[in-house]
């Protein structure tokens, strides 16, 4: 019997407290005790998103406040531009094609990041300010990149686009400063660095932004956030609320505040490295370069050898990773290890490595690696 | 955020689907449902035992069932032998001696085994028979060995007394033939390889054992296994069942039977062997040698350098073990690997045992030696 260690990029694993949270019984949405938990758990939240500014929560997956970060800003055949680098960019793209917003792709290639300089030069060729948002993806989660955004954010310098960001699988485990680098919309989820189950969707909206709401003419429902705030007001939500979920979102919330959000993130930096350095003692490939691997997710690239990598994982050791995806299908697989994951789930992912790759020769040198790079940073 | 990891040699992890089973509603415990589930798992229950023998269940820790097996059995003034190697053997002997028995200890240092040739000596000299009964501790948790039960019970011959075995801390992952064997008494209990949460104690009772029964005279009420047999065959029991253990009970029963005892039994040897062999590699010392060494618990001696290692193991790595007992208080951790346990959380514990000793040259060695050990014998 071995037992499930869930190292997917999200669903991640969810602590013993907070799942338990999601056992508790009903109560009534629009009563008392779900009002001063709402009105709790929405200003709580703030502190992660590094921001003073609204912070409004959807019962969604993240994809449906992405939707959001369009519907309620932009207009049809308003110019947007999209920063992309992987499959959730060009998602975020999508999106706003959908919704009828003239949709300008800015590529690189899979495994590399945007860099200031592509943004640079693309802003300051905008003249006439004819380009209404901008599209970043923090955490390029299908390649496990990381976008610096506090350099795109400088590159944009005084343009008055929207700057939007999809922080989904990074929020809560990498730095991102809302209200001092100026990002006017953050979305986020609540199966990632959250260490909840999956089901809610949140989103920050600068002051600028509800200015763009105003002018927004792109339909909206559901995820309607003037709907949302003015229900905040009372602690209502417009529709039914997860109420399980809520309840989770608070112990997750007191989690990261007791142990500090700044210690998170400067953990998941060590754990990253942790396992980068194992992943290449043993002579396995990464997808991406030291400079700029995300803190939340690692490719590792497929060995000719071990071409069964993913299932092997699953079936010997019960490791569950996620493989590649579209043109990256069957070239990486992708280790999680963002919210609940600590070092010795890093230790145990390297040593089933060590046994995928299967030379006798280098066993426990991964480990090795990995166990060198821990202790110099201090037990 | 370090996850517990609970390697004390119980209570031990309990699986997700088992302790899911402890959240169930409260039911009638003398209505139908629980009576069909009550027999099920008495029944299902044997085969852990490997005995046709009946098995009874009370609400009770393992020290309840020990004294079960002394004032169901016994009169006071009957002589019974003790072999002790540890402080459950001594435990066994001082129940025995509560009640009035005439208890002869003979005690082997603690760390080595009790041998055949003991056994067959002091037998072999009771031409009398004056001998009712002989206790035996399977899995001695204090020190980390295990007692040869199978060639001990040979060494008894046709010698009339009752062979009782606390098999407590081995049941369900140690090989235990109590039928093939001549076993009369088994006591165990829930929180150990059987994996489930403290709270059931279980006696099997072979039908010398019953004759004997009738003709005890030491006092007992809530312990008495003829009230249980009665009970038992109404599918109920004579005081308020532990309703949820057996709703897990039986989840539990299911995972071991699905696994298979045998496979379960091997498992157990070869995680066992596998910590050996990686606490070897790194220098630190197992206090029992590898011959007589239990598949359940290993006891590593705490070195001059690292006299705080079950602290540093908490502090560190959210890592629990247990220290020693009696006179092994601060000589030795105990490392428990029962039940619910995986290679992988084995090689965890050498991991941070590698942190622990601190020297860099050794890292990742006892992993190395570890994986070497599991590899040769097929993933």
């Amino acid at each position: 019997m071995k037992k499930s260690r869930l190292r997917v990029p999200g669903p991640t694993e969810v602590p013993e407290k907070v799942l338990n949270k999601m056992a508790l019984p009903m109560i009534n949405h629009r009563g008392e005790q779900f009002r001063n938990l709402f009105l709790k758990v929405s200003e709580e939240i703030k502190y992660v998103f590094q921001t003073n500014n609204d912070v409004l929560i959807f019962p969604s997956a993240g994809t449906g406040v992405m939707e959001a970060a369009i519907a309620n800003f932009f207009s049809p055949g308003d110019h947007i531009v999209s920063f992309q680098c992987g499959v959730f960019g060009e998602r975020f793209a999508e999106i706003a094609e959908s919704y009828g917003a003239k949709v300008e792709a800015i590529k690189v290639d899979y495994g590399k990041p945007i860099t200031k300089e592509i943004v640079k030069e693309r802003i300051s060729n905008d003249k006439n300010n004819k380009i209404k948002g901008i599209l970043f993806t923090q955490n390029e989660t299908s390649t496990g990149v990381l976008n610096n955004i506090k350099e795109l954010r400088e590159a944009i310098g005084n343009h008055p686009a929207l700057v939007i960001v999809d922080a989904i699988s990074s929020l809560g485990a990498v730095e991102l400063k809302t209200d001092e680098w100026g990002i006017d919309v953050v979305v986020s989820s609540s199966q990632k660095a959250f260490m909840l189950p999956p089901g809610l969707g949140f989103i920050s909206v600068s002051e600028k932004a509800w200015n763009a709401y105003e002018n927004s003419k792109m339909p909206k429902y559901y995820f309607d956030i003037k709907n949302a705030k003015n229900s905040l007001k009372k602690g209502e939500t417009p529709y039914t609320p997860f109420v399980s979920l809520i309840y989770a979102l608070e112990e997750s919330l007191k989690i990261i505040k007791d142990e500090g959000l700044e210690n998170i993130i400067k953990e998941h930096k060590r754990l990253s490295k942790v396992l980068r350095e194992g992943v290449k003692a043993i002579g396995l490939k990464l997808f991406v370069e030291d400079e700029y691997a995300s803190p939340t997710v690692t490719a590792v690239e497929i060995p000719e050898e071990r071409k069964d990598l993913q299932k092997f994982l699953k079936n010997k050791f019960n490791i569950t990773v996620a493989g590649g995806q579209d043109r990256l299908k069957d070239k990486i697989i992708r280790i999680g290890h963002l919210g609940y994951v600590d070092f010795l789930d890093i230790i145990a992912v390297i040593s089933a490595l060590e046994m995928a790759v299967g030379d006798e020769r280098l066993f426990g040198k991964g480990v090795k690696a990995a166990e060198k790079i821990y202790f110099e940073g201090g037990l």
